[in-house]
Protein backbone atom coordinates (compact mmCIF):
# COMPACT_ATOMS: atom_id res chain seq x y z
CA UNK A 1 0.00 0.00 0.00
CA UNK A 2 1.06 3.62 -0.98
CA UNK A 3 0.19 5.64 2.03
CA UNK A 4 -0.19 9.47 2.45
CA UNK A 5 0.72 11.10 6.16
CA UNK A 6 0.06 14.82 6.97
CA UNK A 7 2.59 16.07 10.00
CA UNK A 8 2.46 18.90 12.41
CA UNK A 9 5.76 19.54 13.97
CA UNK A 10 7.38 22.13 15.85
CA UNK A 11 10.99 22.56 14.42
CA UNK A 12 12.70 23.78 17.39
CA UNK A 13 14.19 20.97 18.68
CA UNK A 14 14.56 19.45 15.13
CA UNK A 15 17.81 19.49 12.84
CA UNK A 16 15.15 19.57 9.91
CA UNK A 17 13.65 16.90 8.26
CA UNK A 18 16.33 14.53 6.21
CA UNK A 19 17.49 12.00 8.29
CA UNK A 20 21.23 12.70 9.07
CA UNK A 21 23.05 10.13 11.54
CA UNK A 22 23.27 10.95 14.80
CA UNK A 23 20.91 14.13 14.64
CA UNK A 24 16.81 14.12 15.66
CA UNK A 25 15.56 14.62 12.43
CA UNK A 26 11.15 14.84 11.47
CA UNK A 27 11.99 11.72 8.82
CA UNK A 28 14.61 10.10 11.01
CA UNK A 29 12.12 9.90 14.05
CA UNK A 30 9.01 8.78 11.86
CA UNK A 31 10.83 5.67 10.20
CA UNK A 32 11.58 4.23 13.78
CA UNK A 33 8.09 4.96 14.49
CA UNK A 34 6.63 3.31 11.75
CA UNK A 35 9.97 0.60 11.83
CA UNK A 36 8.20 -0.64 15.20
CA UNK A 37 4.88 -1.24 13.53
CA UNK A 38 5.94 -2.47 9.94
CA UNK A 39 8.43 -4.48 11.60
CA UNK A 40 11.19 -3.63 9.19
CA UNK A 41 12.43 -0.79 8.34
CA UNK A 42 10.48 1.66 5.82
CA UNK A 43 11.32 4.91 4.17
CA UNK A 44 9.28 7.88 4.30
CA UNK A 45 9.58 10.47 1.82
CA UNK A 46 8.70 14.39 2.20
CA UNK A 47 7.05 16.95 0.23
CA UNK A 48 9.41 19.57 1.55
CA UNK A 49 12.43 19.11 3.39
CA UNK A 50 11.90 21.79 5.83
CA UNK A 51 15.22 23.18 7.20
CA UNK A 52 16.62 22.69 10.86
CA UNK A 53 14.28 25.09 13.23
CA UNK A 54 11.04 25.29 10.30
CA UNK A 55 7.62 24.35 11.10
CA UNK A 56 5.07 22.68 9.52
CA UNK A 57 1.35 22.89 10.14
CA UNK A 58 0.90 20.44 7.35
CA UNK A 59 3.66 18.73 5.71
CA UNK A 60 3.01 15.73 3.06
CA UNK A 61 5.22 12.72 3.43
CA UNK A 62 4.61 9.32 2.07
CA UNK A 63 5.55 5.51 2.56
CA UNK A 64 4.73 2.21 0.80
CA UNK A 65 4.51 -0.85 3.11
CA UNK A 66 2.06 -4.03 3.70
CA UNK A 67 0.13 -3.34 6.93
CA UNK A 68 -2.23 -4.65 9.05
CA UNK A 69 -3.74 -2.06 9.95
CA UNK A 70 -6.86 0.22 9.63
CA UNK A 71 -5.24 3.84 8.46
CA UNK A 72 -7.36 4.90 11.82
CA UNK A 73 -5.26 2.67 14.19
CA UNK A 74 -1.92 3.88 12.08
CA UNK A 75 -2.52 6.76 12.70
CA UNK A 76 -3.03 6.41 16.25
CA UNK A 77 -0.21 3.72 16.36
CA UNK A 78 2.03 6.33 14.74
CA UNK A 79 1.26 9.41 17.37
CA UNK A 80 1.62 7.09 20.23
CA UNK A 81 5.00 6.22 19.28
CA UNK A 82 6.33 9.83 18.28
CA UNK A 83 7.33 12.70 20.54
CA UNK A 84 5.11 15.37 21.55
CA UNK A 85 6.50 18.03 19.40
CA UNK A 86 5.00 16.03 15.73
CA UNK A 87 1.91 14.94 15.22
CA UNK A 88 0.38 12.93 12.53
CA UNK A 89 -2.85 15.00 11.79
CA UNK A 90 -4.03 12.67 8.78
CA UNK A 91 -3.47 9.34 7.44
CA UNK A 92 -4.71 7.72 3.67
CA UNK A 93 -4.01 5.27 1.19
CA UNK A 94 -3.50 6.99 -1.72
CA UNK A 95 -3.18 5.47 -5.23
CA UNK A 96 -0.13 3.45 -6.91
CA UNK A 97 1.44 6.48 -8.54
CA UNK A 98 1.18 8.83 -5.79
CA UNK A 99 4.81 10.17 -4.88
CA UNK A 100 4.80 12.67 -1.39
CA UNK A 101 6.84 15.16 -3.49
CA UNK A 102 6.80 14.73 -7.41
CA UNK A 103 3.25 14.85 -7.68
CA UNK A 104 3.16 17.90 -5.60
CA UNK A 105 1.50 20.62 -7.56
CA UNK A 106 2.53 23.23 -5.37
CA UNK A 107 3.54 24.39 -1.67
CA UNK A 108 2.81 26.96 0.61
CA UNK A 109 5.22 28.55 3.10
CA UNK A 110 4.25 31.47 5.69
CA UNK A 111 7.45 33.75 7.45
CA UNK A 112 6.04 35.40 10.90
CA UNK A 113 7.40 39.00 11.81
CA UNK A 114 6.39 40.17 15.16
CA UNK A 115 7.03 43.97 15.39
CA UNK A 116 5.74 44.83 19.12
CA UNK A 117 8.67 45.62 21.68
CA UNK A 118 8.43 42.12 23.46
CA UNK A 119 7.83 38.79 22.32
CA UNK A 120 5.32 36.48 24.40
CA UNK A 121 7.07 33.60 25.95
CA UNK A 122 4.61 31.34 23.73
CA UNK A 123 5.65 33.12 20.97
CA UNK A 124 9.26 33.35 20.46
CA UNK A 125 9.68 29.94 19.05
CA UNK A 126 7.70 30.71 16.24
CA UNK A 127 8.23 34.27 14.75
CA UNK A 128 11.29 36.57 13.94
CA UNK A 129 11.44 39.79 16.22
CA UNK A 130 11.41 42.77 14.21
CA UNK A 131 10.77 45.94 16.49
CA UNK A 132 12.27 47.92 14.17
CA UNK A 133 10.44 50.06 11.17
CA UNK A 134 9.77 48.57 8.12
CA UNK A 135 8.22 50.03 4.70
CA UNK A 136 5.28 47.74 4.60
CA UNK A 137 4.41 49.49 1.12
CA UNK A 138 7.32 49.21 -0.19
CA UNK A 139 7.47 45.54 0.42
CA UNK A 140 4.32 44.18 -0.68
CA UNK A 141 5.74 45.99 -4.03
CA UNK A 142 8.78 44.11 -3.96
CA UNK A 143 6.79 40.85 -2.61
CA UNK A 144 5.13 41.25 -5.94
CA UNK A 145 7.85 40.77 -7.99
CA UNK A 146 8.80 37.57 -6.91
CA UNK A 147 5.73 36.39 -8.63
CA UNK A 148 7.31 34.88 -11.72
CA UNK A 149 8.86 31.47 -13.28
CA UNK A 150 12.60 32.03 -13.36
CA UNK A 151 15.63 31.04 -12.26
CA UNK A 152 15.78 31.86 -8.71
CA UNK A 153 19.73 30.32 -7.96
CA UNK A 154 20.21 34.46 -6.80
CA UNK A 155 17.93 33.43 -3.52
CA UNK A 156 19.48 29.97 -2.79
CA UNK A 157 22.55 28.86 -1.59
CA UNK A 158 23.09 25.64 -3.28
CA UNK A 159 23.73 25.03 -7.08
CA UNK A 160 20.91 23.14 -8.59
CA UNK A 161 20.54 21.80 -12.36
CA UNK A 162 17.10 22.65 -12.36
CA UNK A 163 16.80 26.33 -10.55
CA UNK A 164 13.53 27.24 -12.36
CA UNK A 165 10.68 27.61 -9.99
CA UNK A 166 7.36 29.27 -10.40
CA UNK A 167 6.27 31.17 -7.88
CA UNK A 168 2.42 32.00 -7.89
CA UNK A 169 1.51 33.98 -4.85
CA UNK A 170 4.32 35.91 -3.16
CA UNK A 171 2.22 38.67 -0.89
CA UNK A 172 2.23 40.41 2.84
CA UNK A 173 -0.20 41.60 5.07
CA UNK A 174 -0.56 42.45 9.06
CA UNK A 175 -1.69 40.28 11.64
CA UNK A 176 -1.81 42.11 14.84
CA UNK A 177 1.27 42.79 15.47
CA UNK A 178 2.61 40.76 13.28
CA UNK A 179 3.54 40.83 9.64
CA UNK A 180 2.97 37.74 7.60
CA UNK A 181 4.75 36.55 4.12
CA UNK A 182 3.26 33.72 2.05
CA UNK A 183 4.50 32.19 -0.57
CA UNK A 184 3.48 29.66 -3.08
CA UNK A 185 5.29 27.63 -5.79
CA UNK A 186 6.01 24.67 -7.61
CA UNK A 187 8.97 23.91 -5.43
CA UNK A 188 11.48 25.84 -3.77
CA UNK A 189 15.29 26.04 -3.62
CA UNK A 190 17.50 25.60 -0.68
CA UNK A 191 16.58 28.64 1.38
CA UNK A 192 14.85 30.07 -1.02
CA UNK A 193 12.24 31.19 1.11
CA UNK A 194 14.35 32.52 3.72
CA UNK A 195 16.15 34.64 1.10
CA UNK A 196 13.05 36.37 -0.21
CA UNK A 197 12.16 37.16 3.06
CA UNK A 198 16.01 38.43 4.05
CA UNK A 199 15.65 40.36 0.75
CA UNK A 200 12.09 42.09 1.60
CA UNK A 201 13.32 42.91 4.88
CA UNK A 202 16.37 44.90 3.22
CA UNK A 203 13.47 46.98 1.01
CA UNK A 204 11.64 47.49 4.38
CA UNK A 205 14.53 49.23 6.23
CA UNK A 206 15.27 50.66 2.56
CA UNK A 207 18.39 49.28 1.90
CA UNK A 208 17.14 48.05 -1.37
CA UNK A 209 14.75 49.75 -3.51
CA UNK A 210 11.84 47.66 -4.42
CA UNK A 211 11.87 47.75 -8.37
CA UNK A 212 15.52 46.60 -7.94
CA UNK A 213 14.65 43.58 -7.02
CA UNK A 214 14.04 42.34 -10.94
CA UNK A 215 18.11 43.06 -10.84
CA UNK A 216 18.37 40.26 -8.54
CA UNK A 217 17.83 37.61 -10.86
CA UNK A 218 19.81 38.56 -13.39
CA UNK A 219 22.60 37.99 -10.96
CA UNK A 220 22.57 34.13 -11.26
CA UNK A 221 24.38 33.93 -7.77
CA UNK A 222 23.96 36.17 -4.82
CA UNK A 223 25.92 39.01 -5.35
CA UNK A 224 23.31 41.57 -4.02
CA UNK A 225 22.88 38.67 -1.38
CA UNK A 226 20.69 39.82 1.80
CA UNK A 227 21.21 37.91 5.11
CA UNK A 228 18.95 34.51 5.11
CA UNK A 229 16.30 35.20 7.75
CA UNK A 230 16.42 32.68 10.23
CA UNK A 231 14.82 29.30 10.66
CA UNK A 232 12.66 29.49 13.80
CA UNK A 233 9.81 32.44 11.50
CA UNK A 234 9.21 30.14 9.00
CA UNK A 235 6.25 27.32 8.87
CA UNK A 236 5.19 24.92 5.84
CA UNK A 237 1.54 25.18 5.81
CA UNK A 238 0.57 23.22 3.14
CA UNK A 239 1.16 20.99 0.08
CA UNK A 240 -1.36 21.18 -2.77
CA UNK A 241 -1.67 18.30 -4.92
CA UNK B 1 11.74 52.42 44.84
CA UNK B 2 9.37 49.74 45.64
CA UNK B 3 8.89 48.11 41.47
CA UNK B 4 6.06 46.22 40.27
CA UNK B 5 6.95 44.00 37.62
CA UNK B 6 4.29 42.22 35.51
CA UNK B 7 5.77 38.90 34.07
CA UNK B 8 4.78 36.31 31.38
CA UNK B 9 7.05 32.67 31.34
CA UNK B 10 6.52 29.54 29.75
CA UNK B 11 6.96 27.46 33.15
CA UNK B 12 7.91 24.67 30.56
CA UNK B 13 11.90 24.34 31.00
CA UNK B 14 11.83 25.87 35.02
CA UNK B 15 11.79 24.10 38.23
CA UNK B 16 8.54 26.68 39.36
CA UNK B 17 9.10 29.90 40.57
CA UNK B 18 10.98 29.55 43.54
CA UNK B 19 14.67 30.43 43.66
CA UNK B 20 16.19 26.76 44.86
CA UNK B 21 20.34 25.65 44.12
CA UNK B 22 21.51 24.61 41.09
CA UNK B 23 18.10 24.92 39.24
CA UNK B 24 16.86 27.14 36.97
CA UNK B 25 13.74 29.31 38.45
CA UNK B 26 11.92 32.24 37.38
CA UNK B 27 12.72 34.13 40.44
CA UNK B 28 16.75 32.78 40.51
CA UNK B 29 17.09 33.91 36.67
CA UNK B 30 15.39 37.71 37.52
CA UNK B 31 17.27 38.11 40.40
CA UNK B 32 20.09 37.40 38.70
CA UNK B 33 19.03 40.05 35.55
CA UNK B 34 18.48 42.60 38.36
CA UNK B 35 21.62 41.78 40.00
CA UNK B 36 23.63 42.99 36.71
CA UNK B 37 21.69 46.37 36.74
CA UNK B 38 21.44 46.42 39.82
CA UNK B 39 25.41 46.42 40.53
CA UNK B 40 24.06 44.48 43.84
CA UNK B 41 21.90 41.30 44.55
CA UNK B 42 18.21 42.59 44.75
CA UNK B 43 15.69 39.96 46.43
CA UNK B 44 12.37 39.73 44.15
CA UNK B 45 9.04 38.79 45.68
CA UNK B 46 6.17 37.20 43.70
CA UNK B 47 2.80 36.96 44.02
CA UNK B 48 2.26 33.22 43.22
CA UNK B 49 4.74 30.88 43.70
CA UNK B 50 4.18 28.53 40.73
CA UNK B 51 5.04 24.81 40.59
CA UNK B 52 7.50 23.70 37.79
CA UNK B 53 5.98 23.29 34.77
CA UNK B 54 3.10 26.13 35.75
CA UNK B 55 2.72 28.60 33.43
CA UNK B 56 2.34 32.48 33.79
CA UNK B 57 0.44 35.04 31.37
CA UNK B 58 0.86 38.04 34.15
CA UNK B 59 2.67 37.01 37.36
CA UNK B 60 3.06 40.02 39.18
CA UNK B 61 6.68 40.52 41.57
CA UNK B 62 8.23 43.40 43.35
CA UNK B 63 12.07 44.16 44.49
CA UNK B 64 13.08 47.50 46.29
CA UNK B 65 16.27 48.64 45.00
CA UNK B 66 17.41 52.24 44.22
CA UNK B 67 18.38 52.54 40.16
CA UNK B 68 18.92 55.76 38.16
CA UNK B 69 16.70 54.61 35.17
CA UNK B 70 13.31 54.90 33.84
CA UNK B 71 11.22 52.29 34.17
CA UNK B 72 10.94 52.28 30.56
CA UNK B 73 14.77 51.71 30.27
CA UNK B 74 14.41 49.24 33.11
CA UNK B 75 12.08 47.09 31.27
CA UNK B 76 14.51 47.05 28.29
CA UNK B 77 17.15 46.28 30.54
CA UNK B 78 15.42 43.24 31.74
CA UNK B 79 14.04 41.91 28.80
CA UNK B 80 17.33 42.16 26.75
CA UNK B 81 19.27 40.33 29.91
CA UNK B 82 16.14 37.51 29.93
CA UNK B 83 16.08 34.41 28.21
CA UNK B 84 13.43 34.00 25.96
CA UNK B 85 11.03 32.03 27.71
CA UNK B 86 10.00 34.96 30.77
CA UNK B 87 9.60 38.60 29.61
CA UNK B 88 8.40 41.19 31.32
CA UNK B 89 5.33 42.78 30.21
CA UNK B 90 5.00 46.04 32.57
CA UNK B 91 7.45 47.77 34.98
CA UNK B 92 5.74 50.33 37.66
CA UNK B 93 6.91 52.09 40.61
CA UNK B 94 4.41 51.06 43.50
CA UNK B 95 3.92 52.99 46.63
CA UNK B 96 5.67 52.48 49.15
CA UNK B 97 3.68 49.88 51.18
CA UNK B 98 2.99 47.84 48.11
CA UNK B 99 3.95 44.29 48.27
CA UNK B 100 2.95 41.54 45.53
CA UNK B 101 1.96 38.76 47.62
CA UNK B 102 0.42 40.69 50.41
CA UNK B 103 -1.43 43.67 49.00
CA UNK B 104 -2.86 40.96 46.52
CA UNK B 105 -6.89 40.78 46.63
CA UNK B 106 -6.93 37.51 44.53
CA UNK B 107 -5.33 35.56 42.26
CA UNK B 108 -6.75 34.24 39.09
CA UNK B 109 -5.95 30.78 37.83
CA UNK B 110 -6.34 28.74 34.21
CA UNK B 111 -6.69 25.12 33.69
CA UNK B 112 -6.42 24.23 29.69
CA UNK B 113 -8.30 20.15 29.29
CA UNK B 114 -7.69 19.64 25.57
CA UNK B 115 -10.55 17.04 24.43
CA UNK B 116 -9.96 15.58 20.64
CA UNK B 117 -7.84 12.94 19.86
CA UNK B 118 -4.17 14.86 18.80
CA UNK B 119 -2.68 18.04 20.12
CA UNK B 120 -1.16 20.06 18.13
CA UNK B 121 2.63 20.05 18.66
CA UNK B 122 2.44 23.99 19.23
CA UNK B 123 0.47 23.48 22.08
CA UNK B 124 1.16 20.25 23.95
CA UNK B 125 3.00 22.17 26.66
CA UNK B 126 0.14 24.17 27.82
CA UNK B 127 -2.62 21.61 27.95
CA UNK B 128 -3.35 18.31 29.84
CA UNK B 129 -4.33 15.98 26.95
CA UNK B 130 -7.85 13.85 27.84
CA UNK B 131 -9.41 12.15 25.09
CA UNK B 132 -11.74 10.60 26.94
CA UNK B 133 -15.75 10.86 28.29
CA UNK B 134 -16.39 13.93 30.34
CA UNK B 135 -19.92 14.75 32.01
CA UNK B 136 -19.39 18.52 31.89
CA UNK B 137 -22.48 18.98 33.69
CA UNK B 138 -21.46 17.06 36.80
CA UNK B 139 -18.08 18.50 36.08
CA UNK B 140 -20.06 21.96 36.28
CA UNK B 141 -22.31 21.54 39.21
CA UNK B 142 -18.79 20.41 41.29
CA UNK B 143 -16.84 23.13 40.17
CA UNK B 144 -19.44 25.67 41.78
CA UNK B 145 -19.08 24.09 45.28
CA UNK B 146 -15.97 24.96 45.23
CA UNK B 147 -17.04 28.96 45.66
CA UNK B 148 -16.76 29.46 49.95
CA UNK B 149 -14.66 29.99 52.30
CA UNK B 150 -13.27 27.04 53.95
CA UNK B 151 -10.38 25.65 55.29
CA UNK B 152 -8.69 24.07 51.92
CA UNK B 153 -6.28 21.48 53.45
CA UNK B 154 -8.12 18.11 51.78
CA UNK B 155 -6.75 19.98 48.54
CA UNK B 156 -3.28 20.70 49.52
CA UNK B 157 0.02 18.74 49.82
CA UNK B 158 1.04 20.75 52.66
CA UNK B 159 -0.30 21.24 55.85
CA UNK B 160 -0.47 25.16 56.77
CA UNK B 161 -0.91 27.13 59.99
CA UNK B 162 -3.63 29.07 57.93
CA UNK B 163 -5.52 27.14 55.48
CA UNK B 164 -9.06 28.93 54.75
CA UNK B 165 -9.31 30.66 51.72
CA UNK B 166 -11.77 32.17 50.03
CA UNK B 167 -13.02 31.05 46.43
CA UNK B 168 -15.00 33.91 44.76
CA UNK B 169 -14.97 32.13 41.34
CA UNK B 170 -14.97 28.78 40.01
CA UNK B 171 -15.75 27.94 36.90
CA UNK B 172 -15.81 25.81 33.78
CA UNK B 173 -16.30 26.70 29.97
CA UNK B 174 -16.18 25.19 26.95
CA UNK B 175 -13.37 26.51 23.88
CA UNK B 176 -13.35 24.51 21.04
CA UNK B 177 -11.65 21.42 21.66
CA UNK B 178 -10.69 22.37 25.18
CA UNK B 179 -12.62 22.47 28.24
CA UNK B 180 -11.18 25.54 30.76
CA UNK B 181 -11.66 25.97 34.29
CA UNK B 182 -11.08 29.35 36.10
CA UNK B 183 -10.19 29.99 39.37
CA UNK B 184 -10.12 32.86 41.53
CA UNK B 185 -9.42 33.17 45.49
CA UNK B 186 -7.80 35.51 47.54
CA UNK B 187 -5.58 32.82 47.95
CA UNK B 188 -4.40 29.22 47.24
CA UNK B 189 -2.48 26.59 49.40
CA UNK B 190 0.18 24.66 47.28
CA UNK B 191 -1.01 21.96 44.76
CA UNK B 192 -4.80 23.88 45.68
CA UNK B 193 -5.84 24.42 41.89
CA UNK B 194 -4.27 21.20 40.62
CA UNK B 195 -5.93 19.03 43.05
CA UNK B 196 -9.58 20.69 42.52
CA UNK B 197 -8.60 19.87 38.95
CA UNK B 198 -8.15 16.67 39.74
CA UNK B 199 -11.54 16.05 41.88
CA UNK B 200 -13.17 17.83 38.67
CA UNK B 201 -11.84 15.51 36.54
CA UNK B 202 -13.04 12.58 38.95
CA UNK B 203 -16.65 13.99 38.91
CA UNK B 204 -16.19 14.05 35.10
CA UNK B 205 -15.51 10.41 34.49
CA UNK B 206 -18.39 9.51 37.19
CA UNK B 207 -16.59 8.22 40.42
CA UNK B 208 -17.24 10.84 42.52
CA UNK B 209 -20.85 12.05 42.28
CA UNK B 210 -20.89 16.05 42.15
CA UNK B 211 -23.06 16.63 45.32
CA UNK B 212 -20.53 14.84 47.27
CA UNK B 213 -17.44 17.45 46.73
CA UNK B 214 -18.96 19.36 49.88
CA UNK B 215 -17.82 16.29 52.06
CA UNK B 216 -14.59 16.37 50.97
CA UNK B 217 -14.34 19.57 52.77
CA UNK B 218 -14.89 17.84 56.08
CA UNK B 219 -11.87 15.63 55.76
CA UNK B 220 -9.62 17.52 56.57
CA UNK B 221 -6.53 15.88 54.76
CA UNK B 222 -6.65 14.46 51.36
CA UNK B 223 -8.35 11.07 52.37
CA UNK B 224 -10.47 11.23 49.07
CA UNK B 225 -7.64 11.94 47.18
CA UNK B 226 -8.42 12.85 43.76
CA UNK B 227 -4.77 12.96 41.68
CA UNK B 228 -3.50 15.95 41.49
CA UNK B 229 -3.53 17.26 37.59
CA UNK B 230 -0.65 17.79 35.46
CA UNK B 231 1.41 21.33 36.11
CA UNK B 232 1.51 21.82 32.93
CA UNK B 233 -2.27 22.76 31.65
CA UNK B 234 -1.90 25.10 34.67
CA UNK B 235 -1.53 29.07 34.22
CA UNK B 236 -1.08 32.37 36.46
CA UNK B 237 -3.33 34.30 34.38
CA UNK B 238 -4.00 37.65 36.74
CA UNK B 239 -3.39 39.06 40.13
CA UNK B 240 -5.34 41.76 41.20
CA UNK B 241 -4.88 44.38 43.54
Amino acid sequence: MNYKLILAYDGTDFSGWQRQPGRRTVQGILEEALAKINGAPAAVIGAGRTDAGVHALAQAAGFRADLRLTTAKLHRALNSLLPDDVRVTSVSVAGPNFHPRRSARSKVYRYRIYRDRDVSPFLFRYVLHWPYPLDLKAMRTAARLFVRKDDFSPFSSNRELHPVREVIRSELRRSGAEVLYTVEANGFLRYMVRAIVGTLLEVGRGRIPPERVGELFQGKKRTLASPTAPAKGLCLVKVKY
